[in-house]
């Protein structure tokens, strides 16, 4: 098979230009495309514990532990023990990672307009809508 | 911005969905879809030094270099010192590793088959299409 018609290398390729390209414009703001995740589902209120992200973003708990500690030395999230459990350890964000919601969503949309921008809208939503059936679908 | 809207995330999530099928359908071959990214250039002869096989897979030479030591314990390449160069290390196939040429490309082929099953073909072609647009325009 000719790797122009695998859609596993196109998948994996396209994927790492647009990360490439997003991570270059979230350098600014001193965080990475995967701590961008944990900070969306911090701002959507999308889990609050190691467990709970990890589950939202499809990734191990081993990995969102590794994101927060750098997030956590960044200071823009902290980690508190739950009042009502304390077993249990709740992400919180601290003002600095409230504040970087506005100019870091606005770098999304950039990078979303950019990667789409020569596309029709039709062409636009038949990618978006073939990559989640894909999503859902397995 | 809905996370069903943002292509970043949308790639990420189909890819990671293709990429852990195509890891498990590998898994009895005991190689993984990177070690298959490096097998395919080798058997295509597309590099055989590992910087060439870094270039053409658009991956660091460090992470090539990790690739290349679990192959070569699995015994599917060898290394070898270039005889034109003698500083250059030349990547052969195996014995083992050529005969994984055939069983490891039926498995990718019926990977793209399950992954665009449930699209027309004009579906599949526009999707296709559009992921080599987002290569090549960046």
């Amino acid at each position: 098979m000719d790797w122009e018609e695998c859609v596993n290398y196109l998948l994996t390729t396209a994927q790492h230009h647009v990360h490439e390209r997003m991570s270059q414009l979230l350098a600014p703001y001193g965080i990475t495309p995967g701590q961008y995740g944990v900070l969306n589902c911090l701002w959507n209120k999308r889990g609050d514990t190691p467990k709970e992200l990890a589950q939202t973003l499809n990734l191990e708990t081993s990995t969102v532990s590794g994101l927060l500690d750098k997030m956590q030395r960044r200071g823009v999230i902290d980690r508190i023990i739950s009042e009502a459990d304390r077993r249990v350890v709740r992400i919180i964000l601290t003002d600095e990672g409230c504040a970087l919601q506005e100019p870091v969503l606005a770098v999304i949309r950039q990078v979303n307009s950019e990667v789409l921008s020569g596309f029709t809208s039709a062409e636009s939503e038949a990618l978006l809508a073939a990559l989640r059936a894909i999503i859902y679908r397995n």
